[in-house]
């Protein structure tokens, strides 16, 4: 919840014209190399003003999220600040399907998962896992469609710009423990496959609407059950009390309130996971033959300065965040001239471990005019994050470093 | 601020003897190796209630609080979780001055600092600061006199349990940087002095109240001057707009509100610094002549199971907390029988760096019964948290494992 003595509410920003941007719901500028300025396609502000937070995720700091919808909430790229860590109250939220009554936290320990396609299936309570082993973990939690806003092609769904990510510790027992005290998991099985324990909408098919996703069985080394987020009890707004984190995979693929953990043979048959976040050709029609949204690619933004910074000529300190999906970063560099010239930043502060993201600085001198600053993410295997974004009629996965260019003027 | 949906309220801790005690005032039991119990010395709980936060602190989670006074809060022994970092909510407080008007975050990059001692002295502006580097830390923040309260002493001053303190991120410019960029430390200079900018009591000698405080020189080499703590700007409660941050070093070092930054020759004259935070003999007084409270040692205590935590017989889990104040935690030891044997506890989490604590865990087996549960952690360097406090007039520096012990009933 948003207060002055904590973190005074910072009114130039939306005045500004990227915030304004952000309100508005619509995502940056146009992708090509070398780009256009975000700042010069910007609207006149709004004059309805943000959207309120919605009561399930009234105790989050206002000031620092771009409010979509109800379940569609945003951080702003000026507040993920330093400390590597993105704070609770400003983690953006994106939820399939409402969220349960919040009668569900009222005994957490009470909580039930259903373990399938293990050799001794059965239900376990929250409060028997935590008898089972703990474990905690540093993820990039990553909603499939960040950077979605920067699609020209304006793909149904939100228009996230940077802000459908964070890095969050979780702390849980992990799912290969659980799986080793039931037996070790029966054989033939290939997906670790996680079902949501939100109420359905009456009068649909199920299968149409409950969120389930299937991940290869190998990811199952390091999930969590987990039920601790950033050092306290997992908030409803996140799926507590329960939520299954997968690490390395995008947002969708870490079920909420998981009620069903089960090993299976073959993917999940729901629409979620059939046809919904599919890599599909623009303008074609989703099918279970493309590509799921899994995994997560290397990726980098800055954070710092920004469009509508206060720059004065002279020396600055470009900041921002780098992570591998999978994969640890190994280097982040940085452009000043729109990506015609490159220097390698440092990467600052603690190394939480290969899925969380890596903070990274790199000082420069801004004479007065027009900058185009980005970065560009190597990780750990040599992948390097690509200048433009993988179309598709989704809008997923866009790591292009050309799209989440920021154009800054220096007075 | 207490969310329901975000951590629902707790309320059959505020029932249980361990939080009635804490609530009261009151930490725990006699520190006798093999030890007394909290619960069975746990007198009725007050008919009062808990004391309710302060103004510049009411955006904290009261629940995981103690309000011992508007200027003195801990962190409950049950609300560290086990994610690494703790919360900016759930962190504690301890002013030694009423923190200046909250106006002063009104325009946070106008607070400034006055580096002296240094080849070219000068003010400094955080919005200055902003543009000469930036560098993020871990550090356990621990109030000097955490563990007061198990004194049998009962010496003035807060009777802290273990909740004066936590792990935090902090960002800001390293003080080296700005060292550097002001022509190096003066000759002869052997302490680096920090003065707080909090509004003095009028009609006393301001020596006697200033919050000044001096380390030794090369503690510079890690220190930062920070604006930021757990990605979020810093809060007037724990120093914002700036604090100095001395890594390892007692909470008192780290100067909140900081206005002045100086290399001297001599310590600080104020009466906080020759006469206040000193190792003094029991019964003796306080003199410049006496250790100071400066780096903190090894320690560590468990976390769960508490006295009141409701026990069946089987399988458990032991975590904790574990720090080398200047090192790195080596090892951790848990014993479940008071101290007469040991087994070796896994480190659980990511290792945010040696001034960061690491969280521990070890499964156990308990039988019905009583157990006395405490932990016992050695640093790099070899160090061995000790079995006794040592005792002082001023109940500074309680590193004791037999203090720390905790008393369960299995059922």
């Amino acid at each position: 919840m948003s207060d002055p003595l904590k973190s005074p509410r910072r009114r130039h920003l939306l005045a500004g014209s990227a915030s304004a941007l952000a309100a508005a719901g619509l995502g940056g500028f146009a992708g090509q190399a070398g780009a256009q300025a975000a700042a010069a396609a910007a609207p006149p502000a709004a004059a309805a003003g943000p959207k309120p937070l919605p009561a399930y995720a009234a105790w989050k700091d206002a000031d620092s999220l771009i409010v979509h919808s109800s379940s569609t909430i945003e951080t702003k790229r000026s507040a993920f600040g330093n400390s590597v860590i993105t704070p609770s109250d400003r983690l953006y939220i994106r939820n399939n399907l409402p969220a349960p009554d919040a009668s569900v936290l009222n005994d957490r320990d009470a909580w039930a998962v259903s373990v399938e396609g293990v050799r001794n299936p059965r239900q376990l309570t929250v409060g028997e896992l935590k008898k089972m082993g703990i474990e905690t973990v540093a993820t990039v939690l990553q909603c499939s469609g960040n950077g979605r806003g920067y699609f020209p092609s304006k793909p149904s769904g939100t228009p996230w710009q940077v802000g459908a990510a964070g890095c969050v510790v979780w702390a849980g027992v992990p799912v290969r423990s659980v799986v080793e005290a039931l037996g070790g998991v029966a054989g033939g099985m290939k997906f670790m496959t996680g079902t949501g324990g939100e109420k359905l909408p009456e009068g649909v098919d199920p299968k149409s609407v409950i969120v389930e996703r299937s991940v290869p069985l190998a990811a199952l080394q390091d999930a969590l059950l987990a039920w601790e987020m950033n050092g306290e009890p997992l908030s409803l707004a996140h799926g507590g009390p329960l939520r299954l984190v997968v690490p390395g995979y995008t947002g969708v693929n870490n079920i909420k309130y998981v009620k069903r953990l089960a090993f299976t043979e073959a993917e999940s048959d729901a629409k979620i996971m059939s046809h919904g976040y599919r890599i599909t050709p623009p303008g074609g029609k989703a099918d279970p033959s493309q590509a799921s949204v899994l995994e997560m690619g290397v990726k980098s933004w800055v954070n710092s300065p920004l469009a509508d910074s206060p720059l004065k000529a002279g020396p600055a300190v470009v900041t921002g965040v780098a992570f591998g999906g999978v994969n640890a970063v190994r280097k982040v560099e940085v452009s000043i001239d729109g990506g015609r010239s490159w220097r390698e930043a440092r990467l600052i502060g603690p190394d939480l471990g290969k899925y969380a993201w890596r903070q990274f600085a790199l000082p420069v001198n801004l004479p007065a005019g027009t900058h185009v600053i980005t970065s560009r993410a190597t990780d750990a295997a040599g992948n390097v994050q690509p200048e433009q974004r993988m179309e598709n009629s989704g809008g997923y996965n866009n790591a292009s470093w050309a799209d989440h260019a920021v154009k800054v003027t220096v007075a």
